[in-house]
């Protein structure tokens, strides 16, 4: 019997799956709904197994051997003892090891190599991985952390269109922009920002970031304010002698040009997805073992 | 009958009355519980009449005055129309206003003339007047406004604390103080952060100010960019004309030495509080009627 190994990748929006022969070349892929393990354990499991069966399914597999399959999940928020237990238990596969959704980024983005991951999506959080020593810095959430996220700058840029608005600070096309979408009334936008969610402030960053690359005046300030925070994040990673640095998240395309020059010679394209990741370490962990089973 | 004049400043945590003689020469105040007529009218509405009584009874005056009383009252969210009217339609008095906490702050503080009040605490806001008109600048709340408030150092200390924690920024002695409280675990702080109102924020604001007078490099840092804010305020206004500057709220006393030396040099000492001011315009506004009357 041939023992698969699946790895997952497992987020607020979606699940995504690969299923991998136990030399770790993948077969196949497969996608559902989202898996919170933290906010929602069982929808999270359903949409895990239905993700690995639709790869199975799609590799022309038996969804038999997904039973006996060994699997890395990486998922938002594992390390919150009790949902990962909960989750854990109830798997499908025959073993299965939950690991943080940074660290199944950092092993595709590097495979085995040292080097720094910055996740800069709606959120911010650097992984760093130095002489087999993997270290997790930032990623704290919105409210006081995230520095250079996607919330953050968009949380930036509603407060700046305020400034503008009273005249403390100078209006840009960018932030006109902003006050005719809240019909030029400040009381429209502070109750939005009052119900706002983070991903509802991120929405705005590709915004700031289109104008910026134009030269809008009020973008290019908030970009580099955002940057220095993610240039003195790497300072603290690379001071610890890694010299290699991948951008990730949605907008890892957009921050090279706004970083530091001594970052951006630093910069490397990551080797695979956080889903390549998964099935890397799950051949790392399970494959010697599965080569004893067979 | 004499006509008596009263003045109210309603506020989220207490409301003081003072009552005065149709001369505007106050008599004696009061004071009683919270009147936030836009959360809670009916308990606003019971506190403004309790505030008046016990004036009225610290006087040695007849209560039954109250009913022929004439009266401005300075309440926060005054200019929600609806429960400015429900309110209007069921206080004590014969007539009454209902105007801004801020305007009768900028009454009380700068009489008849014309100047800035920079009112700094839990929020922020600017009142100036120039030539008889009346502006109002910021205020817009903390989630993206306040710039220079308690609650936005109190939100900007907790920030730089995980930021040192993490390694990114220095350590000091205000930010060793924060990290203790939190027993050395940024989860502690993040999640009392997610939980936090401004008030829970605002009430870190004095010890920053407190070590940054102790010469605590990240206070001085978090102090410099908060008084920056309120230098760009004061700027605009200042630009409009006018020379004079009062530092009210919380925070007033702390701020001269943080702000911009062309600013330092327009302070001046506030002539009366909000309530002298709420029956300085009970006086201007009614005074002349009454004498018509009498």
């Amino acid at each position: 019997m041939t023992i698969y190994l699946v790895g997952i990748d497992g987020g607020g929006t979606s699940c995504r799956a690969a299923v991998a022969g136990p030399d770790g070349r993948i077969l196949a892929r497969g996608q559902s709904g989202p898996a919170n393990i933290l906010s929602d354990p069982d929808t999270a499991l359903e949409n895990i197994a239905g993700a690995t069966r639709v790869a199975f399914n799609e590799a022309g597999l038996d969804p038999d051997g997904i039973a006996s399959a060994r699997a890395v999940l990486g998922v938002a928020g594992h390390n919150v003892g009790k949902a990962v237990h909960h989750v854990k238990q109830r798997l499908p596969f025959a073993e299965a090891d939950i690991e943080s959704d940074g660290l199944i980024a950092l092993q595709g983005a590097l495979g085995d190599k040292d080097g720094i991951v910055a996740i800069l999506g709606t959120g911010t959080i650097y992984i760093s991985r130095h002489r087999e020593k993997v270290t997790y810095t930032g990623g704290w959430g919105f409210t006081v952390g995230d520095l250079g996220s996607g919330a953050r700058i968009g949380h930036a840029l509603l407060q700046e269109s305020l400034l503008a608005y009273d005249g403390i600070h100078d209006v840009s096309p960018l932030i006109s922009s902003v006050l005719t979408e809240f019909n030029n009334d400040p009381r429209e936008l502070v109750e939005f920002a009052r119900q706002a969610k983070p991903g509802a402030f991120g929405r705005y960053a590709p915004r700031v970031f289109e104008f910026g690359e134009r030269g809008d005046a009020v973008a290019a300030r908030l970009l580099k304010d955002a940057a220095i925070s993610v240039d003195e994040a790497l300072d603290l990673l690379v001071a610890r002698g890694t010299k290699k640095i991948c951008l990730l998240g949605g907008l890892g395309p957009f921050y090279p040009s706004w970083i530091a020059s001594r970052h951006q010679e630093l910069l490397a394209k990551p080797e695979g997805d956080a889903l390549t990741g998964a099935v890397a370490l799950a051949l790392a962990r399970f494959g010697r073992r599965q080569e004893a089973i067979a």
